[in-house]
């Protein structure tokens, strides 16, 4: 779209809620849904398709999928773990796909017990299932790369590694590819390293950056992925999020902060900063008990405060 | 010195301290100072030349001075508010003047009763009382500007008067320029804007930046003057801080993560991380109540993590 410069996506829902124990009632992640989406948010990621015994937050996960399709102009996204949960996305008709798989050996192996080759070859076979599908119900299909720039159990991870993953996920069919700092490790010469190196390999295919700010550095990373080119990245509202298989790792970059920062920036993301710190209210009046982040809701907007498309019809 | 490539700059003594209403025993002052200079910082704000009628938190300052004049290795600064302040320091033989006016016309009168005009009026004559002195108690001067990137009484300040202050300091004799988000207003597009504004005309004049993380920008910000360039920070231990005269302001950047950014991108710092989180014990025993941030001291460093000085030596 053309009257937007960056996407955001909203991923808390399914970042956010994974490791959190309470359950969110569907109601709420309904009305979260909407009012992101009626705050400008385009891209949500509403659930994951893993099975509900792991994971028993997303049991709701169809129809939370069906609710959210039913708002107009919003792309709705589901992360998927392997073939089944692909299946069960297509079944809804999710615009699009978000395969994940750890570029950390230890990682993959940990979180989805393959081996990194197994994985590509399974998003291989999600391509197929894609493709297979009549035009007009084809969701878009994204290989993720998590552990990218760090791993909880191996340290740093080396920028071939990160570079030959998203290769073979390029080749495989990946409609875009998403670079993921899963633990919060990455500072922003990483960033433009591994991006620049990944960005040069894959050509025109998008890019995606999905940042923790487990160690402060999670707006200063999307500085750096800006620097390179980088024009969409996830966020969760409040910064709700984590993994359930790195220890210690806590929140997604802060989804207000980020598009404070964009829109200063003059970079139009479409989202109205007054609404969305509203959504806030929705999650914590449903899970009292969740830690929320942001600076933008505790200091409120600079004085005198113009937005960037002010600016820029000024 | 050549064994470091950043300058960061404790600040939390003065700016994290002012709006602090609870007085911080003289011993805890001093057992933070030493133990943060043990850690590898190498220079340090100690106190303020203020009235203490007008900030009581300051009555110690000749004896805070000092005593931090005593540690070996150590640049000790205060900031003076205009030439009264500046004699007590020449008296106690400070190493550095941090003399501070506010690009904003309102926040100068709100802050030191002037005009900016009477303001740079006496930074001249106190580079001529500092000029005055005898070789070897000669301390160097500072010209800060702050609001330079913001004002809670006047929004967005115009990047043409920072530069003409910045330029107005530096022609009266300033050793080097401070540029100050005093509000946390900016974003990394705007600070690239100011300090590549304000370097292009104080030409060699050594720059340093003075960021507040009041809505979340602080390390892009650094993240940008570092592309500029810049290599000299202020930072504070935890995050303390704020302005007295900016509503809402609260936080200069977090020391910890600032150095933990720039260590990871392979800067070095001088500083020890472990040790430096370990003085955070100091500050929560002293002030109970004060407020403390930083994403580090929560999560620790990054597994199997090498310092940017085992990383250059391998």
């Amino acid at each position: 779209m053309n009257d937007i410069d960056v996407t955001v996506r909203e991923v808390g829902l399914r970042d956010g809620l994974q490791i959190h124990p309470t359950f969110m009632p569907t109601e709420s992640k309904i009305a979260w849904i909407e009012a992101e989406a009626a705050a400008g948010v385009r891209e949500i990621e509403v659930t994951s398709y893993v099975p509900p015994k792991l994971i028993p937050q997303f049991v709701d996960a169809e129809e939370v999928t069906r609710r959210a399709l039913a708002i107009p102009g919003l792309t709705v996204t589901a992360l998927i773990p392997n073939s089944k949960g692909a299946e069960r996305g297509l079944a809804l008709g999710v615009h699009k796909l978000n395969f994940v798989m750890s570029v950390s050996k230890t990682h993959n192996l940990k979180n989805v017990r393959r081996e990194r080759e197994e994985s590509v070859a399974d998003f291989a076979r999600i391509v197929e299932l894609v493709r297979a599908q009549p035009e007009g119900r084809r969701p878009r299909i994204a290989g993720g790369l998590s552990t990218a720039l760090g791993c909880s159990f191996e340290g740093r991870i080396p920028v071939a590694d990160v570079v030959k993953y998203a290769l073979l996920l390029a080749e495989a069919g990946a409609d875009e590819i998403m670079v993921a700092d899963t633990v919060g490790y990455a500072d922003p010469a990483q960033v433009r390293a591994v991006f620049k190196a990944v960005m040069a390999e894959i050509g025109s295919l998008p890019i995606g950056a999905h940042f923790h700010d487990t160690r402060g550095t999670g707006l200063a990373n999307v500085g750096a992925a800006l620097d390179c080119g980088v024009r969409a990245f996830d966020a969760s509202l409040a910064g709700l999020g984590g993994c359930p298989f790195a220890p210690g790792a806590t929140g997604n970059i802060v989804m207000d902060d980020l598009c404070f920062m964009l829109d200063s920036m003059g970079l139009r993301t479409g989202v109205d900063l007054e609404k969305l710190l509203e959504v806030r209210r929705i999650v914590r009046e449903a899970l009292p008990d969740i830690e929320m982040q942001g600076a933008l809701a505790r200091a409120g907007l600079p004085r005198n405060y113009l937005r960037a498309e002010e600016r820029r019809a000024a």
